[in-house]
């Protein structure tokens, strides 16, 4: 292994991860996810009615929205305020798109699930932190309506997770932190449901290109790491 | 005492405080501020350079950004995001001025301190958590630049902490919680320094008026809550 | 009297006022005010609605919008454009709530009274005049809603004015002009009504701080300072 | 004369017109125009420097800004914030070129003057008393540049003012006031110099069009109506 | 003719000017406006509904909106983003007044006809070719609708072109490429409609002023031009 | 096949893809490429300069903006104007991205390359034919440098192209059109370079998720899109 691991890890080790649940009290679910140091507060919210387009359809929405605390990088990054930077918004609809795929829109009924992630401290790993520990809360909270009797049976369909892979020096390293995510040639993020199936993959050279075999190495890598994650999800579920 | 207060607290009866220091570890000073059900994520940020006004004058700078997490809130609020509230805008200034009373800007030459606020959970009294925790954080992150070497004396010049008061049915009563901050006739809220010398008071009557005896019974009783946040500032600090 | 006043007034002595009514004819009343060198344009504006917030509630609002023109100060500023800036904020918010409190906005019925304060020269005080000079165009609007007959009986509860007082070189000073304003180690902006009770105090030490006997010192000037204003007020209703 | 003016006024007469100076002391001059009912403050504030295009040309610029204040209309208007309203754009757009049109900018040295024009009570012919009582307000402005010796000639050419007139049931009327501005079928401003040449010529047909002679007829009767201008303008200044 | 025309044209010589009709089928109609080395993409599209202020009034409404590409200029422009400049609105605003001169809004019916102006390359006379093409793409639309029995007769109530004229050192040239534009001291762009009557005149100094005389002048020639451009209009209609 | 292209296609079979070079002449290289119904018009701009993050480090840079006309689409769209959409603003980051794999940006020297992909007219697969448009463009506007000695040797380190591929009712299709795009299960935008390795994959189940092996499928079918692509690219640089 040519490249060595800023915190020693081996190639397809995962960083430590721990669910915090019930962090606040004031939305539906609260999950302040530790992944390595990487902190995300993930809540679910949940509000009777739907956007425009789905209103007498019957059917449920659920929708993300991403920020990073100023405070969450050094150097302190401005708050952004009139221009969503095309980074957030990215983030941001493939956490929806991630978390559409573990629920019933229609069993949902014509409600709006809002998962909202605010990273507090970020070492890289974010956007998987915030699908990953956003599950958990989207779960929490879907609970919480199945005890109210708001909804008789569980929209919920499968779990869903995710993880990033990179390309460094040749050699494929699971779950980079900030320092590897710099040096990556090639990053990849991975989304995958309880089977192992794929809902998302997102991967880009940052410099020159990957092969096919290169692309299948870390995603068998993506496999090992999304089966443990699934696991601590279903551990505070 | 005709208004029974929701969680038993007696007249002048402060709520839980709890100083979570360290709490994420990329802002200079980070401290999780527990009061009661209310959590504010307060950071410190030191740039180097100030606003253009200041530029070359020697003088540094402090600032504050305040925001409330949109789960903070039951119901889920909006993000602010084109137009910043009246009450966020008004908030942040009055965290500024606060903690400015606290340093001597001078000593601590062309460099700009950014506090931010972050709420996390909002049960009334989030603008003083955020200038009492705020205040701890500003004060960590100072000690971090005498210990670098960054400047050679410690340019806080005294303790801050803020608390509020209001007028319930007559009544005048410490530490407002949100049932109590909805139900109060007249709040007050007061900044005071460590010889308990007024730096900020903001009192509004909500519906009809206050005496200037009223005024004073309020002021007496915040005395009696400052002092007891300075003590707990002190332990931590 | 160590502090010079550059107009030669004595420390309790209140700049001159003078209220110009039906300046304008297109607002239901418009009140030019001429305080010492500020001069603020208020209008008071009813149209039919209310906030979605009191829709069917059958009570009234009041609010209020606060600009100064750019050639008001020296040097000409700039137009408030994208982002209406702090300051803007909080006063118009401070001159809403300052006047919902002159009026029963139950028995105003489902209208809305916009108040327009357009600083047209500003010389320190904007704010105090604006509340005290639309006071007068609040009142003199009601007056023309009663000779329409739209409204059975006045909802006018009480007078309102407002004045500053102002800690410079340890002496206190009634109503600051400008360079008052800027030398001042303390300002306090008060808000009475009718039977000299507070409905807002704005207290804020720009360096150091004050005692609670200068505070009360200062509250005691502005008592004289406001009885004047009401009077004024009663001359020209 | 099918069409009755509302204010009895002949096809050929002005409203009346008076040029209110120093209505405020903050900027480098100040008029309140009085056109009939329509008031517009006019003020010229001048500062160093220019806008980037012609930094180091040695060549001043001249610059207008024009806006409407909420309450100058019935019903009352919103103020613009965000976007300004292409109405908006087009008259300060109009006011600035007009009003360049007046002065050598070569000669102005690189300073910029910023004429805001203001509407307190609006019936037609805002952009008109913009442009003619900008010019006084200019032109006192210069006059003042040239007694504190900042400039050692005058930079003024020419005279400007402008004037509307209207097509209404076929006769042309000259200075329209709100309601026959409602009226017309084709409304034409004119802005001239002081030999009553053209500057600017917008027409606008509301309804139908209009032919060239017609067009002749307007520009005769524009050419009476600025020649009092001219007049009325010279006795001020 | 003191000033020689770039591209070798007589006085009174008018550009090359082909309709490219059906450039796109996504829009009701698409005409890529080929004129000199001008380039407009117009097209109109056909909404149901119309703005609030219409709304169960019976009557259509047509609006225009205008953009330059950022590649369609010499050096690349930026993206109109937050503030659509002046000069935008006011050509969109000019284009959408010009061609509901061209059409009956009442028998239109409660539609919103939308023209759309892109220009992908731009050598002056975009507002007069957005207009002219304009024209084309809105009468190819509305023959649709009566193809498809959407309306039982045409709306249109007569075509519509426009073209502009410059006065360059003395001489009256029509039709102005950029460099012209550029060097003319008066430009006019002249809308009329199929009885070459006048829609809108639009003049402006760049330099100095004009004579009544030079008016004519140039309106005379704007007549010669609009005949030409009404036959190339009749021809792919 | 059970799913029928609309346009009668085989499963891996290409749209018709034209290259309209020189399609306007204000930009260093304009592409109207034509690929199905779908017309998007790259344009390739190079200005002197550099992002600030690059300035003095000999770097050149490479940016990509990407929009849609209103009238590309079936009904009409609003334009994009305060808030620039997530989809719009995706797309534009991953066309940058993209074709900064093509170029060396230290052999470009301290340049901005734009390219600015508009879309004429939409039928899906919008963002790969601005790539693989795009690339052309910057092809022919890097020769254009050569040419004119502005660079010594041609920065161009690969040809770029991208595809999309599809998961309907369970079968692979090559190069979706806008039904298609509707009907997948899974979408699958893949950017490869001349030796068709990997330099993007993006993928999305819409609605449950996709195997490994299919995933392989897809980047099979994508490599043979991509090898025509490459090759027509080759024809017209």
């Amino acid at each position: 292994m040519s490249w060595q691991r800023p915190d020693g890890r081996k190639l397809d080790q995962m960083r430590s991860l721990v669910f915090q649940c019930d962090f606040t009290s004031s939305a539906a679910a609260s999950v302040l996810t530790h992944w390595g140091n990487t902190k995300v507060l993930c809540t679910a919210s949940i509000q009777p009615g739907v956007p425009r387009f789905l209103i007498d359809s019957g059917q449920g929405w659920l929708t993300a929205e991403y920020r990073m605390l100023p405070s969450a990088t050094v150097p302190r990054q401005q708050r952004e305020w009139l221009k969503l930077s095309g980074r957030t918004q990215e983030i941001q609809r493939l956490i929806g798109r991630s978390l559409r795929a573990a629920i019933d829109l229609k069993a949902l009924g014509e409600r709006t699930v809002t998962i909202d992630a605010d990273v507090l401290q970020a070492d890289a790993g974010t956007r998987t932190a915030s699908i990953t520990g956003g599950y958990v809360a989207l779960t929490q909270a879907i609970n919480k309506l199945l005890q109210q009797g708001e909804v008789q049976s569980s929209p919920m369909i499968s779990p869903v997770a995710a993880v990033s892979v990179g390309l460094i020096e040749g050699e494929v390293f699971l779950d980079l932190d900030y320092p590897e995510d710099v040096a990556a040639d090639v990053d990849l993020n991975v989304v995958m449901n309880g089977n192992l199936n794929l809902i998302e993959v997102q991967g880009t050279a940052e410099s020159g290109s990957f092969s096919r075999q290169q692309m299948n190495q870390m995603l068998d890598l993506a496999e090992k790491g999304i089966k443990e994650l699934l696991a601590l999800q279903q551990q505070v579920i």
